[in-house]
């Protein structure tokens, strides 16, 4: 059934560029929303990020996506100050770090007068411009279903709701939700916004069981409600289409060829954003342990990690990187001989790379300290052609679906991590192989077609309660 | 009713020094417990900590208290190296920090191949070591409750529980509990081992109902076990007479003559020890913002930060302490003028200065991060002659007692804090005095004997629920 959806996101699905061509998104949620436009009436509503974006705002734009669907974008020139504040101090780190648990107590956050400052300007009157754009769009079409992304917009769906009661609300959570001790790294008044804010829809979904029961337990803490009905888990998925015609493209092929011909007997794998919530540290130093209980594998096992550089205008990210740079050296330093380097850093944004080697893993590595779900565990078995074995945290969304075929680690334990390796490369061809194949099924029948589909389903069975 | 008790507490209530007599031990909870002696039959099991107490561990030794009560003295000369082990790796920094959530999650902690260690031969080996001196004293009388304290005990219930089926076994924890999100920073068979020791008692107490709800929490996610039934809050407290008599002695009296000579007008105290949950730095943070918003303040108003040094074997603390003298010569520099300093800082063990203290503020500032209790809010308003405010963190245990009459802040919020302090020294006198009077008339209802029957009240139900 074809429906009309008004997507909200900070990021919309393209960027425009000086020479008026459209720059797809990357990332995760970009693509799985873009899979919206294929089967739904759909208008996005995103903050205008470019020159080119900036000039086109405030209007609707006609649009036509790459398979050729129909859809309209509203983008929003927010002030740049005010954007500042919501992007730069308040969503990246404040929000991102209590959602990830990252802050150091003893030191950090500390919630300052330019914080009550940058929250009010810049979050609050931010979320204030998102929930006018979907009013004007409200207007023209009153009859359609709203639907918000993330942390950027917490606020927004109780000022849309103030203004239409009956308007069918959803908003989807993609990171990690604390429990309620955490959110008191928040004054008392901005934590019950954000959760009011939430609340405020019909619909609140979460990629897993575990973040959905914290979301539960921390608005029945703040608010004294009890949102059970509301929520909905739905694990984010991918199109699988899309990841067998990339591993097949001559792109990704001729990145293969380069991997194959410089890689090591065995291959380390681990892609990931150059973010703190990632765990690439400690993943450095599990693979240290590792090499120090086994110095036969020293020349004949390598790291290579692919790691995107991300939110670098933010002094915790930059430093997280420089953090990375030196623990890589570090080891590199201890172990390097005659042109063997442990590990391989390739701080890049290239997704072909990535995809060669996801093909090339003989051991993925997904350590993250907490993850919302962590895509790259669906991904990289899919396409992987070494019978790899795939290390995954208990900490992650993904976990609560591949568990039972990964080797599991605690993200703390960097020396059960360096086990995890050596259990990974110690399997057999036969279990490797059996594993694989089970991560391989179970995310082609759980791709991001039913994630939308889950949430299409709650929001039918809230219509129909409503109906009653 | 007088009742035979075992109890076991890491510290004992006396050290022997090398001249022969005992030094009494500082801090609420060896002074809780010793009134205790008052009025039941008790052998105290303890670490021995000094050489006098290692010639004088393994025997049971016949004391008496100051006033007079008989007990016994059960001292343990552990193994050097596990006790380092059990005490500067394990119960601090390591359960410490996951109780006050205060690790740094991006970098720290790296349960490392040497935490493994420390954990296997220190903190499980001294525990092993105080669960064999219960079961000897058992022996001699069987018919005795046992009555563990806190982080450094949780593995010994187990142990004792396994040889004594029918023994009373009774918890206290007197930190905070987190919620289980944060206890999964230990790797499971690690933090699964720490609830079923608890678990192996009878009875498990906390200062708050927030922190007993979040251990049947973490129980019931990690051993899928109910224990509400095992749990009882019992809010700690002091003895009124204590301080009453304290606040007229003659050190107490000298130590007020000295700080009134030299007082500002405004006096704003704090007292506690210089570790990383206490929440120092962003104190003197808040105070300087409120320097900022009222300049007419200046040289009226000062800061008084008694501070105990605390754990500097420990590298945590020792940086932290380092970053309280950076941050009180940083706000110092900035506002000193012709000789009035804003922030007094003096780190020193004097409790006689602390009384004193007590006896002088305008203001007492508590703004723990977080905090099993809290003892300075109970002690100081106690003895306070000034009609001083208390402001008080919401992370406090302390809080849910006396939260209605405190100025009540998020320890995160620095602005939030400049305001309070700004507030509390705008209360009028009627308004000050009616909060203060109803603290002390709360204080003396609730004082440290019936902490002490509120759990014995919990063992007679568990017994009687065990008769039936």
């Amino acid at each position: 059934m074809r429906r009309k959806l008004i997507v909200v996101s900070n990021r919309g699905p393209v960027t425009f560029q000086a020479d008026g061509s459209e720059r797809r998104s990357s990332g995760g949620l970009a693509t799985a929303l873009r899979s919206l436009l294929r089967y739904h009436d759909v208008t996005w509503i995103a903050s205008a990020t470019s020159e080119e974006d900036r000039a086109r705002a405030g209007t609707t734009l006609d649009q036509t996506a790459e398979d050729g669907s129909p859809y309209r974008l509203h983008l929003i020139a927010h002030d740049e100050q005010a954007y500042d504040w919501y992007y730069n101090v308040v969503a990246n780190p404040m929000l991102w770090f209590i959602q990830h648990s990252l802050w150091e107590l003893a030191y950090t956050p500390k919630v300052d007068r330019a914080f009550h400052t940058a929250w009010r300007d810049g979050y609050a009157a931010v979320n204030a411009g998102f929930a006018a754009s979907v009013l004007t769009e409200l207007e023209r079409d009153p009859d359609t279903a709203v639907f918000f992304h993330d942390y950027h917009l917490y606020l927004a769906p109780r000022l849309v709701r103030d203004e239409r009661p009956d308007t069918t609300l959803m908003h989807f959570v993609h990171v990690p939700w604390p429990q309620p001790d955490y959110w008191s790294v928040l004054p008392r008044a901005i934590r019950s916004a954000i959760h009011d804010g939430l609340v405020a829809n019909d619909v609140i979904g979460f990629h897993t069981d575990r973040w959905r029961r914290n979301f539960i337990f921390s608005t029945r803490e703040l608010l004294g409600e009890d949102v059970t009905q509301k929520t909905v888990t739905a694990p984010i998925s991918v199109e699988p289409a899309e990841f067998d015609a990339l591993a097949e493209s001559d792109a990704v092929l001729t990145a293969e060829r380069d991997i194959v011909a410089r890689r090591p007997e065995k291959l380390v794998v681990r892609v990931d954003r150059t973010d703190p919530s990632k765990n690439i540290v400690r993943g450095f130093r599990a693979f240290e342990l590792y090499l120090d209980a086994h110095p036969d594998m020293r020349r004949r096992v390598g790291m290579l990690a692919l790691l995107d550089p991300s939110r670098q205008d933010i002094p915790e990210y930059a430093e997280y990187l420089a953090a990375i740079e030196r623990e890589t050296r570090r080891v590199n330093d201890r172990f390097q001989e005659n042109g063997w380097m442990p590990i391989e850093l390739q701080i890049d944004d290239n997704f072909t790379m990535v995809v060669a080697a996801y093909k090339q893993f003989d051991v993925l590595l997904v350590n993250a300290i907490f993850d919302g779900m962590n895509l790259v565990a669906k991904e990289a078995p899919l396409v992987n052609t070494r019978d790899g074995a795939v290390v995954l945290s208990e900490n992650t969304g993904a976990h609560a679906e591949l568990g039972e075929w990964a080797l599991n680690v605690n993200p703390f334990d960097v020396a059960g991590q360096a086990e995890a390796i050596h259990e990974a490369l110690s399997l057999d061809l036969g279990e490797r192989r059996r594993r694989l194949e089970a991560i391989q099924e179970y995310v082609r029948g759980h791709d991001v077609s039913r994630w939308i589909e889950l949430q299409l389903a709650a929001l039918d069975r809230v219509s129909a309660t409503a109906r009653r």
